[in-house]
C-alpha cells in the first residue's frame, strides 16, 4: 500500500498519507521533481519555511531488479536557485520502498532556530528524537553511535557540520553496506535544506515490511529483470572484474587525460602531467602493494552487479577511506594540482566527514588556489582548508559555499560553474557534447544529467568526435531524457553503458519497470516520459526566474583556449538553445 | 568639441575620439546607459575584460546652470549582474565637462593582475602614473598626497582598498569640495569593475579649459536657469535654511520613524527607539554644542544652492566625518540598532577609507548582526567587523561583498535585497510605492531611482496613502521615468523637491538642458527620453538573464508583518509587472 510520509517540522508532526493517483506511476526524480514543482513555489527562499525536501526511492527500488538501489532527494537548490534532484544508491532507499513509502517530504521551519531533530521511521512508528548531541561532530564519529542505537538493520540519512551551517554545498549523507557516511546525494546544497528545517538524521528500518516492493506483473518484471542482468554481465565496463568492478570510476582519469579533456589547475589545461599517480591503474596497484591482494570493488548497496565502489588503503594496509570516485579524485587531484591518492583519499574522507559534495568541494579548492589562499598543487593547505568548512570558520562560510561563491569571495573571473554548480571532471572546450549538458540541464553543470562521455569518449552507444560541434544539441537531449528516466527507475545511472549498447538491456529496463507498475510502457514511452520529467524541471527553473542567459557556459571558456587542443567554447548559442525546443 | 576619452587598460593605453552623432544630445545617466548597451555583451563578467566602466557628466554639468555637479558611472554591475548608473555630486565631473570630455570609457583589462594605475588627465595631456604605493591604504590618507602631488586645483576619482580587493560593495569615490574622499557614486560595486581593470585613480584638472560646457542657446538656457533658481531658493526643502539645508537629509529620520516606515534591526520592525537620538535634530544640536555654532549645511559640489552636504564633530569640537546622510546614519544607526551619531560618523568615516557604499554596508552589518556575528546595537562590534573588510580577511571578504552575499554566508533567510542590492531607509511594507521602485527598477533596490517618497512621506507632488497598494505601479513608473532624466540633466536629484512642486522650476531644469544642446523639449519630451532610458536598462538586464523574478520583494516580507502598523507585502505582482508595461 504505497504512501507518502509528510514530516512538518513547523509543528514536528509526521504522518502518512495516500497518493494520490497521479502520481502512482511515478518514482525516484520523476516524482522528486514533480512535488517540488507543485508544492514549492519558484520563487521561494530555498532555506526560507516555504521550501521543501523530497525523498523518493526509484520505481523499481526496494525488488529484486539488479543495480536499483537509487533514491532520489529533491528540491528547490540553494546552490543553483533551481530544481534539484540528486541521488545515492543506499540500502536507506530500498527500506523506504520496502515500508511503501513513495515520497517522504519534510516540509515546514521550526519557529525557533538552532535545534536539531532526528526522525526513526520503522514499520510501526514514525518518531522524532533530539539531536542536539551531535551538532558539529564528524559524521564517521556519529555513524557508529546510531547504530549502536538504532541497530545493524537501520540506515542512516544524515547532514554533517556543513548542512547545520547551512552552507550551499551541504549533501545529504547515506551509509554504505559496512556503515560508513559515503553515499551522498551530493549536489545543490540540499543538506542545507535540512539543515534549515533542523532535521539532521532520518534513520530507516524496514524490520517487518515485505521483503520487496510490490510486483503488479511478476511475469514481465522476471523478463525484464533476466534481460537486465544478461546485458550488466555481459558488457565490458559493468561485468564482474570489468572496468568498473576492477578499477572503479577512476578509470577515466588515464583516458581523460589522453584525450585532452582531465581539466587541470581550476580549468586551465586539458592534461595533467600527474594524472597516472591518481588513476585506477594506480589506485589498483596502491591496494595491492599496501595489503598484498588484488582487490576488486564492492557494491555500495544490496543487489548490484556492476560494483564499482572501492576502499582505499593506507601505508600500512588498514583502511583509509571509501570511495576514491573518478570526480572526487579528479576534482582534488589534477583540478587542483595534486597528483597523490592518498591526499585526494583524505580530501575525499573530510567531505564525508564534513557533510559536502567532493565535486563542489574540489572546483572550490580550484577557484580558492587561483584566489591566492594556497598554492596548486600543496595538499596540505587544501586539507588544512577542508577543516575550516568543518569549523564554519569566516573562511569555511566562503569555501563551504561553493566554486561561485568563492570565486566572488576572492574576486576571481576563471570560475567553472553553471547555474551557480561547479563542472565536474570532463572539459567542456575538449568534449563539447558534455559542455552542452552542462549549459542545459535544469540541475546545473551536471555529467549525470547526460552523460555524452559514453559516445564521445568511450565509444558506447555508438562513437562521436568530442571536439566537433555538430549535433551535440540533439546527442544531449536524447541523454538528458533517457537519464531523466533512469533516475526515476531507480536504476543506478551506470546500468546505461550496458543498455546503450545491448538493446534487450534497455528492454529489461523498461520491462521491470513496466512489470512493477502494470504498465505496458515500450522504449519510447520512458524516453518520452524523460522528456516530460526534464520539462517539468525546466519550467520550475524559468519560473524562478531562469533564462536562457542562465543556459551558457562561463564567459572565460570562450576566449580562453584550452590546452593542449587549444579549443574555446565555441558551440553556439542557438545549438544550445535548441536542446529543449521551442 | 564634445569628444570621448577611451582608456584601454589591456595595452595601456588613452586616446580622444569623436562623439558619434546619435549620442550628441545625451548625458549622465542616458549616455552611460546607452553605452554599456550597446559595447558590453550582457552576458559578460562583470570582472572580466569585456566589461567597461563609463564616466559622463549630465548634460549641463559644467555650466553655471544651478545643483547640477552630478555625474554618472556606469557598466555592468558585479553586484547586481545587471546594468549600473551610480552618480556622485562632485567637482571632478564638472572639470570633466569643461574640457569637453562627455564620456570617459575605462575598458579592457591587463594579461598580468595586481599593478595599480593612476590616469592623469588635464587640458593637455592624458598620462598614466603607477599607483602601487597606495595599494591598500586608507582614502583619507591617500587623498592629501594626491592633492599634494597633482594641486589643489585638481579633482580625485579614486577606489579604495575594497575596490583592490574586487568586493562587490565597492564604490568610486570622489572627492568633496574641502578635498575629502566623501562623494561616492557608491552603488552597485562599480569600484570592483575599476579594480578588475588595476585602475585605481583618475585626477582630472581642468586648468587652461573653458570655465563652461559650450551653450547652443543661451537665452534659453539663462532663462531656465532663472526659473529653477527661483524654485530651489522658495521650497521649503532646498532654500537656504530650509529642511536640507538645516538638517540634512537626516531630517528624515523622525519622520520615517514617526510613520513607521524606519526598517529597525535588518528590516524586523518599522520604528526604532532610539531614533530621535540619530535624528537630524539630534545632529544639528550636537554640532551646536559642541562647536558652540549653529551650522548649516555646505555645498558638495560648485554651484549647490541647496547645500544639504554636513559634517560632524567630535566632543572636543573637531571635525569626525563628513557628511551624515539620512541613509548612511540610518543603515548603521536604527537597522543596527545603534542609537549613537558617533558610532555612525566613524562607521560611516570608515566606509569612506576603504571605498564601500553606506546603505549596502549597513544593511550587510545588520544581516551579520542577525547571522550572530556582532549583537544588535553593539557599536564596536561593528566597527570592528568595518576593520575586517579594510583588511580583506576571510571575515572582511565576506561583508565587502555585500548583504547578500553576507546572507548566504550565514545562511540569513531575513535579507532585503531586490537584484542582489541591499535596500535603503525606507521599509517597502510601510511604503509601497517605494517597494515598488525597489522591485521594478533596473538597478536594483535603490529609493533614488524614484524617489516615491516624495508624495507618500513629504507631501511633495500631492499626498498618497503610503500603506495602499492602489496605484503605486503608475506612481513608481512616472517618477522612474523623471529621475531617468534628470540624473541624465547632470542636475542633483534633490532639485526633484522643488520641481515638482512648482511648474516652473520644472520648466526650468528642461529649458536648461534644451538650451545647452539646441533642442526644443518640452516636459513631455523629456518624460518620454526618461521613459526609453529604462527601457534602454531594463533590455540589458533581460539579455543578462533577468525576468520578471528579479522584479520582486524579498520573500520575508510576503509573510512576516512588519510592526507597528503589521503590514506585509502585498503589491501584487501583476501590479509590478504593469510598470514598465508590456
Amino acid at each position: 500500500m504505497a504512501r507518502f510520509l509528510r514530516v512538518n517540522m513547523t509543528d514536528g508532526t509526521a504522518g502518512y498519507e495516500g497518493v494520490p493517483e497521479k502520481y502512482s506511476m511515478m518514482g525516484g526524480r520523476w516524482l522528486t521533481s514533480t512535488l517540488t514543482a507543485e508544492e514549492v513555489p519558484p520563487t521561494a527562499h530555498p532555506l526560507g519555511p516555504n521550501n521543501k525536501l523530497i525523498f523518493s526511492p526509484g520505481i523499481v527500488t526496494g525488488s529484486s531488479a539488479p543495480t536499483s538501489a537509487r533514491l532520489s532527494v529533491g528540491g528547490k537548490s540553494p546552490l543553483t536557485g533551481g530544481i534539484k534532484e540528486a541521488n545515492a544508491g543506499t540500502r536507506w532507499g530500498q527500506q523506504l520502498a520496502r515500508l511503501g513509502i513513495k515520497a517522504l517530504i519534510v516540509e515546514g521551519q521550526p519557529a525557533t532556530k538552532g535545534k536539531l531533530w532526528g526522525l526513526h521511521v520503522t514499520n510501526e512508528s514514525v518518531t522524532f528524537f533530539p539531536a542536539d548531541e551531535f551538532a558539529g561532530i564528524g559524521l564517521y564519529e556519529v555513524y557508529p553511535k546510531l547504530f549502536e542505537r538504532f541497530g545493524k538493520k537501520a540506515d542512516i540519512m544524515a547532514i554533517g557540520a556543513a548542512g547545520e551551517f547551512l552552507m550551499t554545498n551541504a549533501g545529504v549523507c547515506f551509509n554504505d553496506q559496512e556503515g560508513r557516511p559515503s553515499r551522498y546525494a551530493g549536489r545543490g546544497g540540499l543538506g542545507a535544506v535540512l539543515g534549515s528545517k533542523g532535521l539532521k538524521f532520518i534513520v530507516v528500518d524496514g524490520t517487518g515490511a515485505p521483503s520487496s516492493i510490490p510486483i503488479a506483473n511478476k511475469e514481465l518484471f522476471d523478463q525484464g529483470r533476466k534481460k537486465l542482468t544478461e546485458a550488466l554481465m555481459s558488457h565490458d565496463i559493468t561485468k564482474p572484474k570489468g572496468g568498473l568492478n576492477s578499477f572503479g570510476t577512476a578509470v577515466l582519469i588515464n583516458i581523460m587525460n589522453e584525450a585532452g579533456g582531465l581539466p587541470t589547475r581550476n580549468f586551465s589545461s586539458g592534461r595533467f602531467e600527474g594524472a597516472a599517480d591518481i588513476s585506477g591503474e594506480a589506485l589498483f596497484e596502491g591496494n595491492k602493494q599496501r595489503t598484498g591482494k588484488e582487490l576488486y570493488n564492492h557494491a555500495c548497496s544490496p543487489g548490484c552487479i556492476i560494483r564499482c565502489s572501492n576502499v582505499w588503503h593506507k601505508p600500512d594496509g588498514t583502511e583509509h577511506v571509501s570511495c576514491q570516485e573518478y570526480e572526487s579524485i579528479w576534482s582534488f587531484g589534477a583540478n587542483c594540482g595534486i597528483d597523490s591518492l592518498d591526499s585526494t583519499g583524505e580530501l575525499i574522507r573530510l567531505c564525508n566527514d564534513i557533510g559536502v559534495d567532493t565535486i563542489e568541494a574540489g572546483v572550490t579548492m580550484g577557484v580558492a588556489m587561483e584566489g591566492g589562499l594556497a598554492k596548486f598543487g600543496d595538499a596540505d593547505a587544501a586539507i588544512q582548508l577542508m577543516h575550516e568548512i568543518g569549523k564554519g570558520s569566516p573562511l569555511g562560510r566562503i569555501l563551504g559555499n561553493g566554486a561561485a561563491f568563492t570565486g566572488r569571495a576572492l574576486g576571481v573571473v576563471r570560475v567553472p560553474t553553471v547555474k551557480g554548480q561547479a563542472m565536474p571532471a570532463y572539459e567542456p572546450r575538449a568534449v563539447k557534447g558534455i559542455g552542452v549538458t552542462y549549459a542545459t540541464s535544469p540541475m546545473g553543470a551536471d555529467h549525470t544529467a547526460g552523460y555524452t562521455i559514453a559516445p564521445e569518449i568511450l565509444g558506447v552507444s555508438g562513437k562521436q568526435d568530442p571536439l566537433t560541434t555538430s549535433n551535440k544539441a540533439g546527442l544531449s537531449s536524447a541523454f538528458q531524457s533517457t537519464t531523466a528516466f533512469i533516475d526515476s527507475s531507480g536504476h543506478c545511472l551506470f546500468i546505461a553503458f550496458a543498455i546503450l549498447d545491448i538493446a534487450s538491456g534497455f528492454e529489461g529496463m523498461v520491462e521491470e519497470s513496466a512489470g512493477v507498475l502494470g504498465t505496458n510502457w515500450t522504449a519510447d514511452d520512458v524516453v518520452e516520459i524523460g522528456r516530460k520529467i526534464v520539462k517539468t524541471e525546466r519550467e520550475f527553473n524559468l519560473a524562478a526566474g531562469m533564462t536562457k542567459a542562465d543556459d551558457r557556459m562561463p564567459e572565460f571558456m570562450k576566449y580562453e583556449p584550452l590546452p593542449p587542443h587549444n579549443v574555446v567554447w565555441d558551440v553556439s548559442d542557438e545549438e544550445l538553445d535548441s536542446v529543449h525546443g521551442a
